[in-house]
């Protein structure tokens, strides 16, 4: 076969799917502190308007803009889906084990995926400024790419604690031209309360968040805000990587009704739906029994432990309410390294699906993550993310039940990152350091 | 068009292209210090059988072992082709700029296609433990992969210098399982020498080459010696990458007679030959007129400053001697940041090139070297590794001579690496306090 193109253009989607109008039941809407529903001029003050339309869009389908097309190819999508078949012969399993690799972006995770679409909004309406939060840096370092490709001028503030642990991702974010503040930071009357409290406070992800909107409140209307998981339209642009698996797999015979597992580590909730989610409507039609088993923290245990309820998404209050599982949004979260699922709640679209029992949440502890992690590198070749290796964690597990068995299940997970830059925490494990939380 | 495989298993050559055959003039042979020839058993000593066959080998196409096939597949490739529209626009130049990205493998650079063919050949011939040397540490990690793979225990000498200086790259090491020595270690008589000399002795790759030979001679035939760049077998592996490259072209219509610049940076000549060595038979065949341009740091500027002679190729003098370009052989470069550059010889093969004109060797320095990178980063995302920022700096010259023309040359590169783990530089170089050596 003589390919068409120098990257498989054929393969990027032309479409997100919006998994809204085939939820088993409707979405309850975002909710002000006063009880009312918090309609679009409200989304608006924060967010531009086409965002704030595919936030509340019941379309089944939205196009992708050609411009984000071509920064998708410019990025390197599609990526790679890999059978790994150097797992599979270690485990001794029966099962296919798939993963599609998310960490061939130029930062190192699926996060530009949306960081790139939610730019591109924000730059055809004009917005001169953007500022978001950060954990362990992901998402920062994402939007900060974006929004050089955008001439848009991005302000991160980032989780002090990581800011002061993680310098490579805080120099990376600058490499793109970005200021990054740490948070709790004195930028903000939300930062100076929390720093007069303890000027070393370590800062959290619900806090950032805070600084985050009200930095954007305080602009004139200069600055816009941008968030890297737990809403519709951020999910919605991570579904290119389940749209490119859906036709890789086909490509190769695989239709979605043999995918019996789909596997992927929740903080937001933004990189499981996006590879999980264009696979949900085969179940919910009865075409497919596929298992979709969402992969969480014991230490954050917001979809196994949490309540189902209405919750702010920062720690100040300053967003509106969501219907989700949550922690509380004051919970902080333990210092564990996969800092990218330190949240206190997860997307409303997949709190539907868990309590409805269409998506099945699992939680593991810090260092059995960690030796999977380690299982993987030394298989796979790639180190994953800490926040990936819950995902490998549990696809493991999974391939176990069918060592010696000649069931050849299809198991498709994401690996949404690498883990270069959190080498720290592996050194940890190796040296028998590593808290297990 | 629908793909018929989830990676594009087509692209991935066959064979790996030998260029010693096709060299313009004959390759002189490895020397002993004596004058004598080099023979295979004297190579024997150090490398496994089937990898001396290949170093010594004239035919043009050497088949590539499926099991090593399956491995390349798994790691990722073939790796993309991508036209840099995003830098072509910012640079508003006429030329169509084209890089094969390397750093989508699991470590980050090209390294890897070399070090697990070597430890599969290892591996055939039973051997138990690998002894290497490495800078910055981008071929130790991959080596430590390839080992991991392959059941085979790696040893590495990292530079001590790096070693203190980027710890990430020691874990990326460890992760895969391998032992790791800062050198000059006391593990060997070579080592133990310089530590007497200097306790906190910096190291130099020459110095750390001596420290594995010598490790592997003193191993009653146990361990063998794996070498990153140089050799004819390792160029011959990393062709992979060129190969690739011409068929990812011929894919989107363009022939090697329509290239007009092939760039690669140089430290002894691995992903500069990997990329390129598949093309030159088009210009010395007369079908294309390609300019091949190496680059190098104007701190280590062994093609436009050294000799051409026989040299040792470690600091002790335990290899044989190589015709080749050289500063000579106690040579310590200048602490840049690109570490995989910091080698007083090149490949014999690339001096051949050099020394009759088929290949234009280039000197930069490092500050212009970093802008290059900062600027490829904010335009194309991918934040360069310092060694491949170098053939960045080199396109750029170039596209900038196609400014505002109709003249639509193309330029193909290799961008062999990521910079993720070397943010440091870029700091530096953020911060204004780079070093301009």
């Amino acid at each position: 076969m003589v390919l068409k193109a120098a990257q498989d253009s054929s393969i990027l989607p032309n479409y997100w799917y919006n998994i809204i109008p085939d939820l088993p039941e409707e979405l309850p809407p975002p909710l002000l502190p006063s009880g009312q529903v918090a309609g679009p001029e409200v989304l608006e003050k924060i967010f531009p308007k086409e965002l704030v339309k595919q936030e509340i869009s019941n379309e089944r389908y939205i196009k992708i803009p050609d411009e984000v097309l071509q920064h998708y190819l410019q990025a390197g999508r599609p990526t790679p889906l890999i059978r790994a078949k150097n797992l599979e012969k270690a485990l001794k399993t029966s099962a296919r084990i798939f993963f599609k690799y998310e960490g061939v972006l130029p930062t190192g995770s699926h996060k530009f995926n949306t960081a790139v679409a939610q730019a591109y909004y924000n730059m055809k309406e004009g917005v001169e400024r953007l500022c978001t939060e950060t954990g362990a840096g992901q998402w920062g370092s994402a939007l900060s790419l974006a929004g050089s490709l955008f001439g848009i001028k991005i302000r991160v503030y980032m989780v002090r604690a990581s800011y002061l642990q993680k310098p490579l991702r805080r120099i990376l974010m600058e490499t793109y031209g970005a200021e990054v503040y740490p948070s709790p930071s004195s930028q903000t009357r939300v930062g100076r309360k929390y720093l007069e409290e303890n000027p070393n406070h370590p800062g959290s992800l619900g806090i950032a968040i805070s600084e985050a909107i009200e930095d954007v409140l305080s602009s004139n209307g200069l600055a816009k805000y941008s968030l890297g998981s737990v809403l519709n339209h951020v999910l919605l642009h991570q579904t290119v990587i389940g749209m490119e698996a859906l036709k890789q797999l086909e490509s190769i015979g695989i239709g979605p009704e043999e995918v019996s597992y789909v596997v992927g580590c929740v903080g937001g909730g933004s990189n499981f739906a996006g590879l999980s989610y264009p696979f949900i409507p085969y179940k919910l039609s009865g075409k497919a029994n596929t298992v979709f088993i969402a992969v969480e923290p014991k230490a954050v245990p917001s979809m196994t432990m949490g309540d189902y309820r209405y919750d702010y998404g920062d720690s100040a209050g300053l967003t509106p309410m969501l219907k989700m599982h949550t922690l509380g949004h004051d919970y902080i979260p333990p210092p564990i390294h996969a800092g990218g699922l330190r949240y206190h709640g997860v997307a409303p679209s997949l709190s539907v699906l868990v309590k409805n029992g269409v998506v099945k949440p699992v939680a593991y502890s810090q260092r059995e993550v960690f030796e999977a992690g380690v299982f993987f590198a030394r298989t796979q070749g790639i180190v994953p993310a800490p926040e990936s290796a819950h995902a490998v964690k549990a696809v493991i597990e999974i391939a176990r039940k069918y060592v010696g068995k000649n069931e050849n299940h299809v198991i498709l997970f994401n690996l949404s990152g690498h883990g270069l830059l959190d080498l720290a925490g592996y050194s940890e494990y190796l040296n028998g350091g590593l808290q297990d939380t």
